[in-house]
């Protein structure tokens, strides 16, 4: 008798303890949200990068200003210490405007292009040569070298509009950009051209990286993202005349490489200093927009992970990292850089998280099983459901955080809705207007809030 | 033993029938989002509404234009039969453009004002006094006559960004707009202002309903809406200096009451037919933008109910309706309307669907209790999460249909993630260019998927 009420003693107290904790947790949520949507400087950190410094490649002098920017506005959010750690990146530069002109009857018609990154130029007199058409990998090889030995490959593969999630639609389109090049110069093209990945039927060219393969091809083509609608022109052009021809113009190529940073803000943990939490998103962006949904949003959002703790007085139990990668759009030597300073530093990571698909109004949060993170994770949905975050999947992950990952540390992406996020990615359009301050703060909120959360209960497996 | 045995088999059976409804119910469901993300014309249709005739209020040319235009694109889409339920409507116009100055040491500046729906104008020489500055009802009531009498009431009172649901923001404050006259008319108030419910700190006045309680004043004043940066500048020269004068002018005022109709688009239902399952968004519009989120979207969603089924060639079992509701802003008459003619042709409606929370992307559905609806649509939940339909809550209706919720038809309300919704709500932002094509049809996609799952499996209870 004595030890079944023992018993129901020891369970209330549990549970009481428990509810208590939950209590906690829910409320202090709501202050960590109170915060973000009250008091957040991210959206206006956003606006001075987008229109103080803008568009930031890898090796540009923008993306130095920009790390320069970065490491105040760290501080500023109240980091202990901000760290540069070093990378050295490829400074590819797009030069002067493009130019793509449909030849028919001897009247040139201007399309829309951008050259896409890591390409090579076409020289001063530009290329004109005749347009195979191809919708496939499949088809440019059935083609050969007689169906395409000196003319310019149209890559006209269209984004899959029935997928849910655009990202999908991107993943199965990038690979023509990524890859194209080199697979047509095998059979002799002289340039190359991808309609451009994108979920709006507008006349945007999509930018983004390339490279060329020399196990397939030696030889270095100049390649091209054309506007969707531009796109739509060069195809009605080919049905009507087979021998259409295109004029291209580019004075893209790389300078030397030039030394860069990743920023990286900490507040140090106040039980387990070396042990850290990481959050990031990545410096960098095309020179063509302003990159405020990609990425400069991830950073913004990461960065007041710094204020959220100052703010609100309190102290993390393991250090917290909010990281600016330098050169995920091409490169990621800084993802690479970021993972070889932990290991060279002996620093434990519990996790990683990365936000690099858009200042969208969350959805949810992609957590690595490893370590039990995913469980523990899925505990705290609870908490997390009142403020949008809906899912809670496994998977996670990022392309900065990629490297980390590979040494073992349980990753987490962040998931907003990106419906809008293909219309605009990579172009002219990726600009600070296209963000929702509330949209923004409430995607903060949510790292926010799975942070505190993971730090204050996370217990080594 | 045999007995086991049978049971083993029955379950067997049971399940793998279960397993074959979903798995036929999945296709299907994936073949809607298909009609929807590929061919649905909601987004044409909706530019044509929003671009061919703008702003529709009731009463106006532009709304009886709007019958017109919809009636057509109903029949286009499908409907077996369009109805016209006719239905009387108030008819307020704007006249002039408002001005409102401020008048400091005699020099005027402006500020951005709209005069609020029903309101009465100024008379033409407008109104110039002193104003008097209130952040709630209570303060009002405390300053009473000897405060308030010969002066101008400004209400700033600010939307609570804390909400994560902006529509919880917007109930807390729009009691001020709709009742704020007629409380300060009874302590003598001249004229009174509110600052607008808006989510985003621009300058956009935001318009919407008022009425005069003639129980608590029978004097009418003129009521205006400022923007959120004019409320800001109005409060910063009260501090300074509370002898500060406005100048207010507005021409508005109603003209005699209009016939008008709703637009109910109908497919016949092949097993059912006096059995309607009914989904609409009100047609009528505010006059100083061109209605696109609110509701242009929510019409053009629910005409794609009929499209969806003609192009699936898929026969509903039950009648299916798209409702173009007429008067939502300004009085529901024809909210009332359908409930009555519903009444008077004693017809059964399974359920009515509500979409007016703006076509952004799809979050969830309130689903009423009553006839076991919520039960069912959460049988459904599986089949929709993987199209971004993340809560299936109770509650549920609209503006609309709350009239025929009252004679007992359970309810649903489609939400959206409308964290933009109120930035641009009832004002001149409220354009076609703010609507993005994948999050409208996505939407309407869930609402197709959940007609499709409903007509399918509802059983009378």
């Amino acid at each position: 008798m004595k030890s079944f009420l023992a018993s129901i003693i020891t369970l209330v107290l549990v549970s009481t303890s428990h509810s208590n904790a939950q209590i906690n947790d829910s409320t202090q949520v709501r202050k960590i949200y109170d915060f973000y949507l009250e008091q957040s400087q991210a959206y206006k950190n956003l606006e001075q990068l987008c229109h103080t410094i803008g568009g930031r490649l890898s090796g540009s002098p923008q993306a130095a200003k920009a790390v320069e920017w970065t490491k105040k506005a760290m501080y500023e959010a109240g980091a202990d210490t901000v760290i540069l750690q070093p990378c050295m990146v490829k400074h590819w530069v797009r030069g002067e405007k493009e130019k793509c002109n449909l030849i028919l009857s001897n009247k040139p018609k201007a399309l829309r292009v951008v050259a896409l990154g890591s390409s090579v130029g076409t020289g001063a007199k530009g290329i004109t040569a005749q347009v195979v058409e191809v919708t496939s990998y499949d088809e440019l090889e059935k083609l050969g070298e007689a169906g395409i030995k000196g003319k310019i490959v149209f890559y006209n593969v269209f984004f899959d509009q029935k997928h849910v999630r655009p990202g999908n639609a991107y993943g199965e389109t990038v690979k023509y950009r990524g890859g194209g090049a080199s697979r047509a110069a095998k059979y002799g093209a002289v340039a190359m051209l991808v309609r451009s990945m994108s979920s709006v039927a507008d006349d945007e060219p999509h930018t983004g990286n390339m490279n060329y393969d020399t196990t397939i091809s030696k030889v270095k083509i100049p390649a091209f993202a054309l506007g969707y609608l531009s796109a739509d022109a060069l195809h009605a052009a080919l049905q009507n005349s087979k021998g259409a021809l295109l004029y291209l113009f580019s004075t893209c190529k790389f300078l030397p490489d030039e030394p860069s940073f990743n920023v990286v803000g900490e507040i140090r943990g106040s039980m387990y200093p070396n042990s850290y939490l990481a959050a990031g998103g990545h410096l960098d962006s095309w020179d063509n927009g302003e990159g405020a949904h990609d990425d400069g949003a991830g950073v913004v959002q990461c960065m007041e992970l710094m204020r959220m703790y100052k703010t609100l007085g309190i102290k993390p139990k393991h250090s917290i990292r909010a990281v600016a990668f330098m050169n995920e759009e091409n490169g990621l030597a800084g993802g690479k850089a970021y993972a070889d300073y932990a290991t060279a530093h002996n620093e434990k990571h519990i996790c990683a998280l990365e936000t690099d698909a858009g200042g969208f109004s969350p959805r949810g949060f992609n957590v690595d099983t490893l370590n039990g993170l995913n469980k523990l994770v899925n505990q705290f949905h609870p908490l997390l459901k009142p403020y949008l975050i809906e899912t809670i999947t496994k998977g996670g992950g990022g392309a900065d955080i990629g490297p980390l990952q590979k040494t073992g540390v349980p990753c987490i992406g962040f998931e907003p809705d990106n419906q809008r996020y293909f219309d605009i990615h990579h172009t002219a359009q990726d600009t600070f207007d296209k963000i929702n301050k509330r949209e923004l703060h409430l995607g903060a909120g949510g790292i926010g809030a799975l942070f505190y959360l993971i730090d204050s209960h996370y217990t080594a497996p």
